[in-house]
């Protein structure tokens, strides 16, 4: 290992960054290409380093008592970092975003007008817990032609730190520029602050993680911000539902996985439908752990369920809680989404296709859907091939980001002496 | 005149607006253009009154002592009110931008994914003297399906509230709702920066004004914001440039409009083109007025010229005065762009066509250009139509942006019960 990360200034590092951004924007696909089956290597062979690093986080993490989860997300092994080699290998056999003609027309005046992709620049990645993100995020800017900085969390600095290392060393074995991935060591809150505002060097923020970092970056941040992440989302039953529909999405949106943002927070269920099959539903319940927090028709009807107060609307659990709200129709269930929503992503059960088609139309969210799971929105599961994040806001990217979502466009105007 | 703007809270409505935009989302195409000629003949019908209440921001602007330039953009006539009523019939008439399905594809599992355009929701306005903003940027979002909140500044509030007035009195002789315009009658910046923080019930912020009112903006909002209008444009001449081109456009973009964004703010110009061609240059200033402010070089070959300092290459002029720089080359001029440009449109004159090219591409700007004025950045010169406003950031619309610029993406999920 050459390239050692030294500890330099936020401010050194983003400009750096801002200048490695400027040739990355004329490399060529083949290039970028090339550099990424280079650092898939570097990875692998770099393995043993990797691991050593990472059991420093592992013995940081069990001094400080996290959870066995955490630790899992903490946890480096020869699968998983094959698994960063392998994703970085797919990225390089993805489109490239960047440098497509989009749009083409000429002025009255013959003044030939091209709308083409460019990248956005410089990225500042701003996330959590998984070393993941690390390689997968890097991978992703330098296939769409940015450069990018990273600020991971504190608990995986080690981790992160190393992937970033090899990365830097990788790319000096390739045409790009080392200073296109620059990781900023200092763990302290400051650092990440001063990437908040920093809008000469970087041009988007990409906050990952839980609901009090994108917070903190969405309240400080004067650089643009690509808000990510959270989910409060919600199943209606409908009156019209078929049960051997409900039950299933209803169980899968809930369980199959309750920590992720796409998974189900709130039932709304029409109260017709409710008082037909509150023994099935009550059983499902049971049968996997789900606990109910209820508005005072559901307390009357479920088992063991508790009443629901205000933050049961608004929070996610990520867990195997539900909020349960018992609603008269199609209105009331498209009003209680639209104020509690995160317009993540929302789901209705019904065979009434009238009444679908209304809540697909009404309803404000990313990803709207009728008769499936909402664990559907993903990037992978949507076949975007790869994921930056999913953006739960509204401005150039909503739902699960491929690599579009890292470009941005500029229009080239080639005349002969036009003048107004 | 029934529909009273009364004095509400902003929260109460951005509130109301947020509810407006529900019935907006959902508003046919006819229901809209509809609208949008109804208020046109309003705006006809109540000129009297409208002349009357401008007349009072007249007489408050003559005992402040605004210049001549200042009360021109702040006075109505009868020829300006048509105007306002003839860009609604114009808009009336553009395309739908919201409903338009942009993509169709169906997962392995037989989950049928479309991705369709639908309205952003509520647009918070915010804006300066000029009260044709009000007509114009109501008459967008109408268009496009969204509710609009209104502040625009002190100086034209009894023009901007006039108008307002008219549009809901008009909304309430059509199917829209009256509600989906809402003007904010205070004229305290506190009002303003309480729709920086109304996340819940703005969907994005698009400020136009003088750069003091955009960074206010863009420093202290949470909701998103969509930058517009600071020009620091730049036009380098380069050594093969034709000098029956580049003087032309280098007028042109210089003393067209000078006050206007996309007017040319510094002059880059090659060494051995301006040896060449200095009396010409010499006698081109001359004849039209402007000011030079140079490097030293410059300084040496221009007469008159002022010695530049720091703010000579940040600022906008607005005027005729034009900041000059002799460069060496292209990757001069490209770095003085990149370091000092505010990415708006940037223009070469030459005739080697690859230094062209690599001048388009490398240069980060929403609009690039060879051998033309960068006084085409604007909506209706490239042909959109209609613009909100011209976008300096890079995300979610960049350059001049048309209705599209107002609509977000929503992807639909039609399943048959799919799980994950």
């Amino acid at each position: 290992m050459t390239a050692v990360i030294e500890r330099q200034s936020v401010e050194t590092q983003a400009k750096k960054a801002k200048q490695a951004s400027y040739v990355m924007q004329t490399a060529s696909e083949e290039e970028k290409n090339h550099a990424l089956l280079i650092l898939a290597d570097e990875l692998e062979k770099n393995m043993a380093f990797l691991l050593k690093e990472n059991e420093k986080d592992l013995d940081n993490g069990r001094a400080k008592g996290y959870d066995e989860a955490y630790m899992d997300r903490l946890k480096l092994d020869e699968e998983r970092i094959k698994g960063f080699s392998e994703g970085l290998r797919q990225v390089s056999e993805l489109e490239d975003p960047s440098g497509v003609t989009l749009e083409k027309w000429i002025l009255d005046n013959g003044l030939e007008a091209e709308k083409v992709s460019v990248p956005l620049g410089v990225i500042g990645m701003i996330y959590e817990a998984r070393p993941n993100v690390t390689a997968d995020a890097a991978g992703l800017a330098i296939k769409s032609g940015n450069a990018i900085v990273l600020k991971g969390g504190s608990s995986a600095i080690h981790s992160n730190a190393a992937i970033a290392r090899i990365l830097r060393e990788g790319l000096t074995h390739t045409k790009l520029p080392e200073e296109a991935v620059q990781f900023i060591s200092s763990t302290d809150r400051e650092a990440a602050r001063e990437l908040f505002t920093m809008k000469e060097h970087i041009d988007v923020l990409i906050p990952r993680g839980g609901g009090a970092l994108i917070q903190a970056v969405v309240e400080n941040a004067t650089v643009p911000v690509l808000e990510t992440g959270v989910g409060n989302c919600h199943l209606y039953i409908d009156e019209n539902a078929d049960a051997d529909k409900a039950l299933p999405i209803l169980i899968n949106a809930k369980t199959d996985r309750p920590a992720v943002c796409n998974a189900a927070e709130t039932l709304l269920i029409h109260e017709k439908w409710l008082k037909k099959y509150k023994d099935v539903l009550n059983a499902a319940f049971n049968a996997h752990g789900i606990q109910v927090h209820g508005d005072e028709t559901a307390v009357q009807h479920m088992d063991g369920a508790k009443k629901a107060e205000e933050k049961d609307w608004t929070d996610e659990y990520l867990s195997l809680d539900i909020a349960m709200k018992v609603v008269s129709g199609l209105d009331e269930a498209i009003g209680h989404i639209n104020e509690y929503g995160t317009k993540h992503s929302e789901a209705i059960i019904t065979e009434d296709e009238q009444t679908a088609e209304e809540f697909l139309n009404r309803v404000d969210a990313a990803a709207v859907y009728h008769n499936a799971s909402t664990r559907f929105t993903d990037g992978s599961a949507l076949g975007f091939g790869a994921e930056i994040g999913i953006s739960t806001q509204k401005l150039h990217a909503r739902g699960p980001m491929g690599l579009p979502a890292l470009t941005t466009v500029k229009i080239k105007l080639r005349g002969n002496g036009q003048i107004r």
